[in-house]
């Protein structure tokens, strides 16, 4: 048992809280029963398990460490104390995973019949980012594509926010020219959202396959990315403010697309 | 100019971070340029301007410092570093209000031809009560009933979240009873959302006044809330989520109802 958090390791794993330290390595720590769970349930690439014998008191995950344990992962036994400086609740469950990042080239994405993506330009709130990922699941959708300085999805606020949906959604990192590139090449169909776009999202017709591409909570969409949209929508707004959560925002296009597809195949008109 | 962050007024102003010094005082303290500009223009009841010469460049925010001071407000000058004591953030405009509470009797609330409010029960982040009243602004709604254990709309992070529509949405709390006798009394139209629900949302016709009442993040509505209401709908999820964000899955909601009775208009049918 490794009682000391000077331990190397876990001084490594503590450093995964910064973001630097995952993208030097690749790798990002996940704590608690219900997200070690799904990651093994959505096959994550686990390269340890760490858990305090002390804290860990559920039956399940005890039965998760001994079986991962048996499939040859490497299992870290901690003190109570050494599995609290690596938690970041203050009432820790005991189980934490150190996990692969899953990245996909974006020459990888090829839009099958009724593929659809979300594109994110730019966006710093990690809360954002996983609920955005959280909603995305809920629709159907493949995945997030992460354009220009958009923040970490494996940020442990992203993380909790997407509800495992950070295991779900397939992950792409691009700078624009490379995502632009791609959707000319492949004739992708981009749907932007601008608070300034004439047409009201509500009123607008939705290829099957598309990707929807949101801008920056502070700033929106710049003109370069309009300009690549195919079509761009608004959400129209009766108060005083003049835009939405992105979240919130990202969530009204995406079930209202979702609808109009149900309703039209209900009609046989997909 | 007060130099001692000590200063028993900047003491206290201090301690409105804490919920209780706030339901003790009925204050709240609000931070930042934009948002004593919008206290300002929405008429908010401010007590006094906190300001440091220092740091407040803004030639709006030293009109408004001065305008503020002719209409008979209190004035506290303070140094750069007793306001950053009292801010939340690294890198503070200078500018601060100390504002009363404006709280709404239930009983004083008359759904009038095309009202809606929200209501949450027991709604815990502070982040999604902000988001929720920054939509429920958007869409045109009246206000948010905060039911039972709901967080503080006066916290600094829901303060943020609502971007304005702090000043904008009325607010009210009380307990359930309360609330039930009220939707009761007045006969008002109450619309539950629970993932349990058999009714789909979007397959749904809405009255034009109503109060769309949500349920907790972790727990949703319990069954004395389900058994109230008029109508209960459910999302539709097709992924591996069971829910969505609570602020996502409430913008959802209000927008659909929003396009819904928009459309009944347009066609002559509202």
């Amino acid at each position: 048992m490794i009682t000391s958090s000077a331990n190397p390791r876990i001084k490594q794993i503590r450093k995964l809280r910064e973001r630097k330290e995952r993208q030097q390595s690749g790798l990002f720590y996940a704590e608690g029963l219900r997200i070690v769970i799904e990651a093994v349930s959505e096959k994550a690439s686990i390269k340890s398990l760490v858990f305090s014998p002390e804290l860990l008191t559920s039956e399940s995950g005890n039965k998760l460490i001994s079986d991962q344990s048996l499939l040859g992962v490497e299992i870290l036994e901690v003190s109570r104390d050494v599995f609290k400086t690596l938690a970041l609740k203050d009432d820790p469950q005991g189980i934490g995973a150190v996990i692969e990042q899953a990245w996909l080239p974006i020459e990888k994405i090829d839009l099958k019949q009724g593929d659809f993506w979300v594109a994110l330009d730019a966006v710093a709130d990690p809360g954002n980012l996983g609920a955005i990922m959280r909603t995305n699941d809920s629709v159907g959708g493949k995945g997030v594509i992460l354009l220009g300085k958009t923040t970490d999805p494996y940020d442990p606020t992203s993380m909790r926010a997407s509800m495992g949906a950070i295991f779900s959604q397939k992950l792409v990192r691009a700078d624009f020219e490379k995502f632009a590139a791609w959707k000319r090449a492949r004739r992708v169909f981009l749907i932007g959202a601008s608070g300034a776009a004439p047409c009201d999202y509500h009123h607008t017709q939705y290829p099957s396959e598309y990707v929807l591409l949101m801008g920056s909570e502070r700033q929106g969409l710049p003109e370069n990315a309009l300009a690549s949209c195919d079509q761009v929508v608004s959400i129209p707004m009766v108060g005083r403010s003049d835009s939405l959560n992105l979240a919130v925002a990202t969530g009204i296009l995406l079930y209202e697309i979702f609808n109009k597809h149900h309703d039209q195949k209900q009609e046989g008109r997909l």
